[in-house]
């Protein structure tokens, strides 16, 4: 399935030295008069006017349309906490996809503190810089309470993506695979594999449209409210999954299940994927090393998913967050909501439409279509 | 003099919609392999280096060589305290520059916020984001503390741009106005009208480059250790200048005065300026209303300049800071020190060469020798 040529490490390092973005001007300044007035003294009508009519900051400057892409570098990509610096190229990487994929002006800030409320107030000191807020990479729990403490503080679009751009992607996925292997999506159950920001996320995100049976796991084993060692966000996702009060492990958890959604490093066992339900969905999406090998799940599996582009069905959050940033920002909505969410898994699903199989439930990265149509589905919900 | 068309103001504001500046990319992501090397799997590869050697954020991410230009609004223009929303056009506009005279990435950041700890402690929480700051429109006294503790505070170039690229571009500007008056800057008798940031930094600069009588004046009159409501910055230049003690508003202090500089709005009294040495030099640098009307001052003094670009002369900063933040990068300076401003200012005076006159004392802004040459000089004296 490989689709081009391996990518050698001197090709990487190759490709990042300078870092990926540039800032250019949108207009030339190529003679005096051009300088009169993008600067002095012309500009000085333009702030004179933003003083008297802070309104006219939206339309006279960039800021209200910029993503601020920020990272404590706690929780970067597989690699874990390695700190701000080390985050960049991530972040850059993410403000690259903001541009290729919804045109947005975006700028990384990386942030040298753990601190929840010393993040919040560096935010909030920077907020007429920036538009929207794309939070990256950053360590569960701590990324639920900031999220929810920059939502508060900003007037603005606020998405942690590891949370919820995954969870939208993957509601995408299954709302397509549980028509694939003809099954209702709220008669599933589903067993999700990490209780980090995707897992949790995931988890609300299957609660919140009416799965009934979800089953979520840490590292110790299924969220229940039989465990007296949880707190916080796993403590309130154990109250609302595991109706069956299971204990134990993944291949306890698998017992039976119709979907298996893999968050973590942690391997899928081969006999627990072979006691689920038939018709299984397996989403081993843990990058770059799927919790199996999906050459191996699709032999036991129905539907394979991962988060690589050189297999079938790839799950990669750019299908969603240029999209919900873009319809957020064009709706002037302040809040990125639920519903929007939902909607924007049912814009990219229904992209599939008549080519659903079971190698093709959810749309390529570069299928043009994808960000105009989530765009459009979260803007017709801001209104 | 007027050299183009006037400038409209629908043509100012038309300008300004959606800001001045785009976020791009540096080389394409146009297929799956492209974007497996700039984002997800292959930048982990760049992350984890950076993790285990920190020192390549430097060649593998945009920070190294970014400058943030930092505002907190209190002091845009000549529009005093307008606010952070309302100066970020004007941020915007350097930010342009930047990459119009120097060819480096620049990001505006305004902070709202007037608390000089909590605009340094959001800085150096930033600090992996970028790798110079240009302070910009930020109000004495405020300024001088704020730019020595951000310094202090970073590992890299920082310079107020309000009081050290005017007072490098002036410094230029005199160099060559004494000699076209045919006489020595240091025994000339300077009078500097405004006790703001750039007044301040033009007095400082004065009195490293060895010029024994200056005269500074805030809205109170001529700054003297006879005064006794003067504190912090205005009192160390107070005791470092007017050796004569003189007491008085700005026309007692043009009596005899060889070179008035003024960078405040206070109007130049005609009957002042008649009373100066023989030969003189008027600068008046108010921004867009000179502190007199230049023809009028023409016929009096024998050289005169002011920072607007449709008269000859022109004393514009961006004949130095694009220079200076290239050279200090290019030498991976630390600090940008006033050795460095003085060798700026040569360089930008050595440029108009035999063509000296006193309509032709400093180079004009599109100039493309004046950035190579300032650069060069502060690089070389950073080795």
């Amino acid at each position: 399935m490989q689709q081009f040529q391996p990518i050698t490490d001197d090709e990487i390092f190759e490709a990042h030295i300078g870092g990926k973005l540039s800032v250019e001007l949108t207009a030339p300044i190529s003679d005096k008069r051009e300088l009169s007035i993008a600067y002095t003294p012309g500009v000085a009508k333009v702030s004179d006017a933003i003083h008297k009519n802070p309104e006219m900051a939206k339309s006279h400057t960039w800021a209200n349309r910029l993503v601020a892409v920020v990272s404590d570098g706690t929780a970067v990509l597989g690699l874990g906490d390695i700190g701000p610096a080390a985050s960049l190229p991530v972040m850059e990487g993410k403000s690259a996809l903001f541009k290729r994929f919804a045109g947005l002006n975006s700028i990384p800030l990386v942030i040298d503190t753990h601190d929840v409320d010393e993040i919040v107030a560096t935010l909030v000191r920077l907020k007429h810089s920036f538009g929207a807020v794309n939070l990256e990479d950053i360590a569960a729990p701590r990324c639920f309470e900031l999220e929810e403490k920059v939502i508060e503080a900003l007037d603005m679009p606020v998405m942690h993506d590891d949370q919820h751009g995954t969870a939208v992607v993957v509601l995408a996925a299954l709302l397509n695979a549980s028509k694939v292997v003809g099954k209702e999506l709220e008669n599933l159950k589903i067993v999700i594999s990490g209780a980090g920001s995707a897992g949790l996320a995931i988890a609300d995100m299957m609660i919140h449209v009416g799965v009934k049976n979800v089953l979520v796991l840490d590292s110790k084993g299924v969220l229940s409210t039989n465990r007296n060692d949880l707190a916080g966000k796993k403590l309130t996702i154990a109250s609302q999954t595991n109706p069956e009060k299971v204990d134990g492990d993944l291949s306890t958890a698998l017992v039976g299940a119709d979907a298996v959604i893999g968050v973590s490093t942690s391997a899928f066992p081969i006999d627990g994927l072979k006691q689920m339900a038939s018709d299984s969905i397996v989403f081993a999406l843990s990058n770059p090393n799927p919790e199996i090998d999906p050459a191996v799940a699709r032999e036991i599996a129905k539907v394979v998913a991962t988060g690589r582009s050189d297999y079938p069905n790839q799950i990669n959050n750019v299908l969603a967050f240029p999209g919900i940033f873009l319809g957020a920002l064009d709706a002037k909505a302040r809040r990125i909501t639920t519903p929007m969410k939902v909607a924007a898994a049912h814009a990219i699903a229904d992209l599939v439409g008549n080519d659903l199989s079971a190698d093709y439930i959810i749309p390529s990265p570069f299928d043009e279509r994808v960000t105009p149509a989530v765009a459009n589905a979260v803007e017709r919900l801001a209104k």
